[in-house]
């Protein structure tokens, strides 16, 4: 179990490191920026590797919201749950931390949002709190959906890897500029907790959103998959 | 049955979100805007993470073109054809319905021309309707036959998933300043019905070329695929 | 035989299309349009969609080059070789003149370099004869020695596509300034072609260069794998 | 053991040529430049392309850093350390050497940073020595541990070049603009003998920074996976 929990705490450390690190150091660089498509591709590329790295080891959820609707879908024990988000979510702020020292580093230095999510004057381009709930629900909706499915034991083996990360990658870049994109609630608590006053007052939607969606998603693919069971 | 329409429905539905999505949303934001190539990965990578979530499902099609392509070609049952067509853009539309409550929470929302195809003064760079109903046939035509080998017994297994996915990439990046990019009747229809008028008029090519490009292929891949049975 | 030279022609149409394509219709577009790292992924897809599409059916050159360095390592007849050059040539005329007649249809078409391959005034960023040849020799050296080691018997299987499609992409990342990329006759030929004047005269070092890098590669690669069938 | 010092040489010089090219002759062209994202994929594709083609032949490593992780790792043979980091550093060199006489075959060449590393003023957004030291350990600690998890006899088969590139690819998204990313120091000693001057004397860190990250995740590893071996 230790073994696992650390697996997680450092996959966790990676996704909010390369992740949020690709948006706060390299996305507004003058000419050679690498934007919202670079930011997409570092949050997927994240989860793609760790995947393949510790999948074997902890399982990769590296989100507090995979690892419940995992738990409502069955893939993984109780007991396991709140050891694996604190585990992330430590993981994370680590993350956060590391980030932190490096990007004090120039010269230039200013905390701005960084990377933190936000709805309303908070939102990268001022979307309202009902578009960002419902942008985060369906988001993680969808993201636990391609868990489950390319984990099935009827999927392609090996490709689960590709098909979670580049799938983050897709909600990216669709949703970076309605709320920054959470669907991780892990990923946005790192951040708040450096933010501080709005990042974390309005912190409560990217923990609610992104669980209440991987629940639906859990109890949804249940009756999706009894379709693929029938078939076999 | 049902639950292979349900997996069409939400397949479909993720394809118009996630690619029609980004389109609408994150294309144009100043400086960080993802651009005709983040949107061409949306929209391969809506296929590719489907393919590995509802593959075992539903085959997961989410076109009628398609559909009809792996009808001709002999890979679907023909009872199956109006159902997935039916579910496919019901899904579409529910997409399009989402990403219209999401971008409308926006200060500055403008409905524009929410992704919709067009020929003639709405093509995105005005080409004609020959140039828009070549490309939708060839690009179609090119789809089909990327699907219908990819899912060769004979091909690599698992692949599919990624060559069928940024196939898709391919198509828009090359596409996208011609016909915004359809080669999917389901996700023209979708956005047509928000923008009305001229999107309505024009619509019946989306529908037209695409399926008659997907027939082809299907017809020209029964001649080329009997080389592979033959060396087997 | 039939077969497989129109798979050949299919694909070689479709990389001309697909990868000239983008380059001629959306790399350029203000603001939006896919640069040359959309060029480079467009170029590279083009190949890793038809080696699951038409890998098992003629084993997807779609390059003279390719072919002439299969060849030499043994791994195509030499009856082949001909025939082969002939498809890929055709396809790819047959690719430029349906880019033609798409392209044409915009309001403010103008042919400019349609994506011709040259050396001096006629690169993209004026790169000199000596400059262009060394590029286009050495970079279908890589390319031929990543074919050869990806379909490889003790390669992963499988995986070929990716690692020889997104091969052809890093290619392009680095040389579409230097020479516009070739590295590919059939690619040249059915641009300059169109583009007639300079593009001819220039035409030469691009069956030359390609050529003399893909013998060598299947030259070295002889060598190179003798080391793993020793380990096996 | 030759065949193998051969493979390394080649493999070094395709990075140094693919991914610092990239950066020197692709990146900085107006409106149509690749920016720090085309550099990005060039590195990893330049990596993934040569762990299929070369992987079987030896071991595909490509990075002094590498070879030592993996002999403390114990997944290389300490005779084999200093001739594999002689082949990669002589095979960047190499690089460097053919990417010279190409880029300088440009009428307005100049020499530039040359893709070098640096820090404090030599850093590309003047990050400080305390910064890039970080980044420098952190990101070839992940590097490592990707490469060690994802070659590691539980993981998927074959996908580890996909993982391993992509991860390259994920760390220079992130670390560009702080040290120009090495994670690898034959590709910094190649461009460092080039610029000459302070790029010599910066040389030190990026040969003990990834070196020593990658240490510590060979010893970190072994811990981690001892974890697997109890679970098969």
């Amino acid at each position: 179990m230790t073994r696992k929990l650390i697996a997680e705490f450092i996959g966790t450390l990676w996704l909010v490191l390369g992740g949020c690190g690709s948006a706060v150091l390299a996305a507004s660089v003058p000419d050679l920026g690498i934007g919202y498509i670079g930011v997409s591709l570092a949050f997927g590329l994240s989860v793609l590797t760790m995947v393949y790295t510790i999948g074997t080891i902890s399982g990769c959820h590296l989100n507090p919201a995979v690892t419940i609707g995992l738990w409502i879908a069955g893939r993984t024990e109780r007991r396991e749950v709140l050891p694996y988000i604190m585990a992330q979510v430590l993981g994370g702020i680590f993350g956060a931390i590391i980030l932190y020292l490096i990007a004090s580093g120039q010269p230039n230095f200013e905390l701005g949002n960084f990377a933190a999510n936000g709805f309303g004057e908070h939102s990268p381009n001022q979307y309202d709190i009902f578009s960002v709930l419902t942008t985060e629900v369906i988001m993680t909706f969808i993201f636990m959906l391609i868990i489950l499915g390319s984990t099935h034991s009827s999927a392609p083996k090996g490709f689960a890897g590709i098909s979670i990360g580049l799938g983050l990658t897709l909600i990216h870049l669709m949703s970076i500029p309605v709320s920054n994109t959470s669907v991780n609630p892990a990923r946005s608590t790192s951040q708040a907790l450096f933010v501080g006053g709005w990042a974390l007052e309005q912190l409560w939607l990217f923990w609610l959103a992104p669980i209440a969606g991987a629940i639906l998603a859990g109890i949804f693919y249940e009756y999706l998959s009894s379709q693929i069971d029938e078939v076999e």
